[in-house]
């Protein structure tokens, strides 16, 4: 990793090394702030997923306005929450791996921790490891709430699989993991809403199973930054995994909202600063930011506040942006700010936050804190 | 980053935990072999780009095989290097920003340190710099080669920077940046010929002013994975800046070889390790790595020997399987090897890499070393 980071407490905004990930740290409050409110007024649970930001820091500013824990996907990023002090972590994901179930089982010596299951297979690796370490393991069942990824079909398969959890000495059935990845982006607000329906009903149909066969669901988790009003608003889901809404992504801001909408708006709070580091043609400028710095899986990165100023080549180490009109023309130096395509693997590309108080243009570094689940890929 | 390496050396490769980045030092070790004794043949010295593999190790090995030393795109890399041993850095890049050249010029008092300009700005900061710090640093004038990103254009631009540059005390003209990256990977054999002998055009008539000009050009670097035998048999370049080789991907294994060509042929040798962590339905299976694990910006991984059985999604932390005959179903657990699309940004995204000796199949980690550039973006 880099000998230094690319900023100190106190710097002002202009002496932070490029490229850097900095947070404006007023609109990243503002985010949390939001959906905080959001969710107490909707009288659901918030367990925002880690995934996205991978810093105990801001688990526990989250935590600290009413989140109840949060979500990871993998055991190394559940090590890393709750040693940075987080007490109740879901892995919304199947764990599979002897090595890596043991180390689950005993990071819940430490925490409440709750794991999914889609086979039964999982659920007697979950079992084991916990009666091993004398434990208990809270496992939710995923249903495939229409992504086609993981889970299993609503209805009677869910069922199966909870009474396999209740049946395990050192297990607990925790309920129902219904996240619709795929429903995240549809553009429209009719699309989202009916992708989010139609896993209701499957929602609905396994919760009436589970009735019927006598077992409690105390919880149904899911929903995402994309679709959190629909899962909120049905009545059916208990708990929002909602995750980038902290910094916002250019791939969330392209999803239409509806005029007249209360949908909560949330502001980009993170971007990467980058420099200009080539300019030897008009209507040309070569930043020193790639998709090293920022990810492209879901498209290239936005020019924050450079109208006419567009970001149109990713390569590894460096960014090139296409200027319409030469007076906009950026000059060697210059400092660019890029909102990234996709917060995800974006903040998993840096080693460190750089916090900004007092907004992009003359604010001033207020701390820099590791993004220290970075990597924390198995 | 994780709490701890994916395997420790002694362990089988079944016990490797994932996803983790794995190299098949048998194979990589041969990569090597064909590339010095390749370079050797052609009469042109090797400085491998370390972009590609971010590892004094790797590094050294290729210096311990001929290798003149490694290139570099960013200082903090060119601070790895040198902590890790390399004494000789080519940084094949524009530096700008005062702190960064403070930064380079104080590598340079301890490692032989050269970087690319392509504006008088940079000169005079380069200068400034070596003088501040009582050092040599030598610059290189960047040529636009073709791919329209850096580089001044042939000719006058080139020799006015070079005389620039020998006019300032601390820097010393050290040649010709001469890099076609948008080449690299075009399919046809006879389109990359065409390319090179199109830069190679660029590169005589920057020569060319040079001589009439008086000054000496004592290096023509360049040359990728995917074009290196143009350069190194077009009597022009004198120095091969392919990196790639050392592990090939998915995406230079797509570049075309003219039947009877002599060009060497790189084998796979580094794989992403995964593992089936969900399959609820025939004819689909999820790995625990999707593009956290391995970079899809030149195309998803391939499945690596195992027929009948695709990789048609990566998201985040999961990869999708497409399997075309029920025969062919992963399983639950079962351990499925990959080959990345693009080694570049996946290599940066681990933190381990895991060097297995004896193959996949069978072998035992010989080595667990860090990627000690990772991150590495300022």
């Amino acid at each position: 990793m880099p000998v230094q980071p690319p900023a100190k407490t106190g710097d002002p905004v202009g002496a932070i090394d490029t490229p850097a990930m900095v947070v404006d740290l007023d609109a990243y409050e503002r985010n949390l702030d939001l959906m905080a409110a959001y969710a107490g007024a909707a009288g659901v649970v918030l367990r925002p997923h880690a995934k996205t930001h991978k810093s105990p820091v801001v688990a526990l500013d989250q935590i600290a306005r009413g989140a109840v824990g949060q979500c990871c996907q993998k055991v190394s990023e559940a090590e890393v929450l709750v040693d940075g002090g987080v007490s109740d972590v879901l892995v919304s994901n199947e764990i599979v791996g002897d090595a890596k179930v043991a180390r689950l089982s005993a990071l819940a010596a430490r925490a409440r921790i709750a794991v999914c299951a889609d086979d039964a297979q999982q659920v007697a690796a979950y079992g084991k490891a916990a009666r091993a370490g004398n434990v208990v393991l809270h496992v939710l069942v995923e249903m495939d709430a229409g992504a086609a990824r993981c889970g299993v079909a609503a209805g009677d398969a869910v069922v199966a699989l909870a009474q396999m959890i209740s049946a395990q000495s050192g297990l607990e059935f925790a309920g129902l993991q219904a996240y619709h990845g795929g429903a995240q982006h549809l553009r429209t607000p009719d699309e989202r809403s009916a992708a989010i329906a139609q896993a209701g009903e499957r929602v609905r149909t396994s919760l009436a199973a589970l009735q019927d066969a006598g077992i409690a669901c105390p919880v149904v988790t899911g929903a995402g930054t994309g679709t959190f009003t629909e899962e909120a608003s049905s009545g059916i889901w208990t708990e929002l995994q909602a995750g980038s809404y902290c910094f916002m992504d250019a791939d969330y801001a392209r999803n239409q909202v509806a005029d007249g909408s209360n949908v909560p708006q949330f502001e980009h709070a993170l971007f990467i600063a980058s420099t200009v580091m080539s300019a030897t043609a008009p209507g040309r400028a070569v930043l020193d930011a790639g998709h090293k710095a920022a990810a492209i899986d879901s498209g290239l990165p936005e020019v924050w506040m450079r109208e006419g100023v567009t970001y149109t080549q990713a390569n590894d180490e460096h960014g090139l942006l296409s200027v319409s009109d030469p007076v906009r023309q950026p000059s060697l130096g210059d400092r660019v700010w890029l909102v990234p395509g996709h917060i995800d693997p974006t903040v998993n590309l840096h080693d460190w936050y750089v916090g900004v108080r007092g907004g992009l243009m003359d604010g001033v570094v207020e701390n820099v804190w590791p993004v220290a689940a970075r990597g924390c890929v198995f």
